[in-house]
């Protein structure tokens, strides 16, 4: 494979300004994660830190002070700003109506391209968990290295199970000139089970983790082409961002933008043609998506985790996952690998097994007309 | 076996008076009953009335609009009386600290006795579960007329299974003149596995619901015998009562008064002269005495009792017990017979098979000094 379709020639050296999209509910994770206060919002780690601050926090090394945008739904403008004092209102893109991460990611680089021209963009979820140390810094460098020649660069992660749950690259031959720089074969979604080990197996395979770093020109260009409708209400709405016209501009082009999230706008087209390359990442990664997920992150002892005030943890003959959310004290007694999810409003009981019909749990919720627990 | 000891004709018909003991923090159904709020405050089956005011319901009718006297502890008058505005101070007896259930029942029958002589007086526990129907009335009548002739008179339930969470009571021969009255060999304390399978195998005993019904110069004749300490100041106490020195004689004798059940003051060694008669109960009962005991008594909707309102409990391919009382939404996912119990400062997840290791949460709580929780 040789360049990216739209390199001509290397680009001057550009920092990396890192686009957060701030969205989803975590469904999997009610009745922690809500729909007006989603995953992103939490401390799941125990750190003290929100998903979307341990973010921030790791991306502002890379970029600077100033060189995180996050975009986030109008309801959680407030509260992101809240928790993230420093990033400055030019820096807190506000979405009128979810329309997926194309849409998310497109008014973040289109915003930045009008603002500054052809410079290198990441984005990168609010609501991940990356372990510490320097293995996301280098792996992140040498994808803006990569993006700096006009490849859209993902970072794949080295899968340490044959998860279902995620998304997977196929990684291929070493780009010449670019250590530590693959091209991508291809991407799959979620594969089924048998697939998933047999992708363990072979170390072919990477997870996905929803990484994109590119050019704003690159990124935009390919918009252009493969979806130019969507390309050209976001150029639209950029030009307008830093004006009074914004909202009248909004309220006119943000509904008619089409709902694509940029895995199957520019990843899947772009890698198909050549265009995407992967930086095989050396951190450990992880999307918690369900409680068996959150688990696995918290230190454990007797086989219990506690995400919350231990000393409002009482466990006798019983081990799992308590999250004691709602002030009150949880007993537990008598019951191997249990899930307790105690909030002000709602509690959930089940097992680890069970994490992913946690989703069936919210949709019963939403049919009994309780919205106010969604 | 001949007449009872102190029998020496046939009382005058006098109309029963329904003594109350209403004390006891019923531990293991900790946290739904506590210290500040025990058991029989709460409404256990769904019925909309307290364990408390069911049992006042109860017996009413056998006592007349006046005939019930509650025996409290100073902490619960005001709840009680809350729950009873018909019983009327002077039937609503506060003990100044617990001294066992021989001082609650004693002082409320020496008061009985001081204010109108020698009437028949019944025990029955306030946190018990009695079912509707003509049984119960039948058996207290049925000891009334035993304890007329001078019997100390219990009632026996028959047994449903091998229990070894109640005590028993052996049954021997017919009472003659007395239908449906039998003598009592002896009482059996809670009883190991094999020894209550043996009880419901042979069919001679029955469970010991801690019924006492016999007359007031009775009880007492037998407790200045065999409790003469005890006798005398809940003597003192009861001439006391009604005048304005019962503050001052309260103090001085009730932290002196001993502390035994009535089962070892008085029915046990009464039996064991023969002075002991039981009525065969032909109605259902319980304690309900832990969370096994409780599940049992709630109607059933695939595998689910809920005490509560159904619509804070969503389960999903689960079942046990649930017990909504914090007033949030309670929803299990995949797990089999388990018990939830939630509250405003606590929630208890378990299973029925755990039901007696729940004492063992409430000494955890104890220990970790929340006794605010207890």
């Amino acid at each position: 494979m040789g360049l990216p379709p739209s390199s001509t020639a290397p680009a001057a050296p550009s920092a990396l300004r890192a686009v957060v999209p701030a969205g989803g509910a975590g469904t999997r994770l009610w009745p922690l994660s809500r729909a007006s206060a989603p995953k992103f919002l939490h401390d799941l780690t125990g750190s003290g830190r929100s998903l979307l601050q341990a973010t921030v926090d790791r991306l502002r090394p890379l970029t600077g002070p100033d060189g995180v945008v996050v975009v986030t739904g109008v309801a959680h403008v407030d509260a992101v700003a809240a928790q993230l004092p420093g990033l400055g209102a030019a820096n807190l893109l506000a979405e009128p109506s979810p329309r997926d991460s194309m849409a998310a990611i497109g008014l973040a680089a289109a915003v930045l391209a009008h603002r500054e021209g052809d410079v290198v963009v990441g984005s990168f979820a609010a609501d991940h968990v990356v372990a510490a140390g320097p293995g996301f810094a280098d792996a992140v460098t040498r994808a803006v290295a990569a993006a700096e020649q006009g490849w859209v660069a993902t970072i794949g992660i080295a899968p340490t199970a044959p998860s279902t749950a995620f998304g997977y690259v196929h990684v291929g031959d070493p780009v010449a000139g670019l250590p530590g720089v693959h091209h991508v074969r291809s991407f799959t979604e979620k594969p089924p089970a048998d697939v998933a080990e047999r992708y363990l197996a072979g170390g072919e395979h990477r997870w996905n983790a929803g990484m994109f770093v590119t050019r704003t020109s690159v990124l935009l260009g390919h918009l252009a082409r493969l979806q130019p409708g969507l390309h050209d209400g976001l150029r639209a709405i950029a030009e307008a961002w830093d004006t009074g016209r914004r909202a009248e501009v909004l309220e006119r082009e943000w509904p008619r933008l089409t709902r694509i999230a940029i895995d199957h706008a520019i990843a899947e087209p772009v890698a198909a043609d050549g265009g995407v390359v992967v930086v095989p990442g050396d951190f450990g990664w992880d999307d918690v998506g369900d409680v068996a997920s959150l688990a696995a992150l918290l230190p454990e002892r007797d086989g219990l985790r506690v995400l919350g005030r231990p000393e409002n943890v009482l466990v006798l003959d019983a081990d799992g996952l308590v999250v004691p959310a709602g002030g009150r004290l949880v007993a537990v007694l008598g019951l191997d690998d249990v899930v307790v999810v105690d909030t002000p409003d709602a509690v959930l009981v089940t097992t680890r097994e069970h994490a992913q019909q946690v989703k069936d749990v919210v949709a019963a919720v939403r049919e009994r007309g309780r919205a106010d627990l969604l």
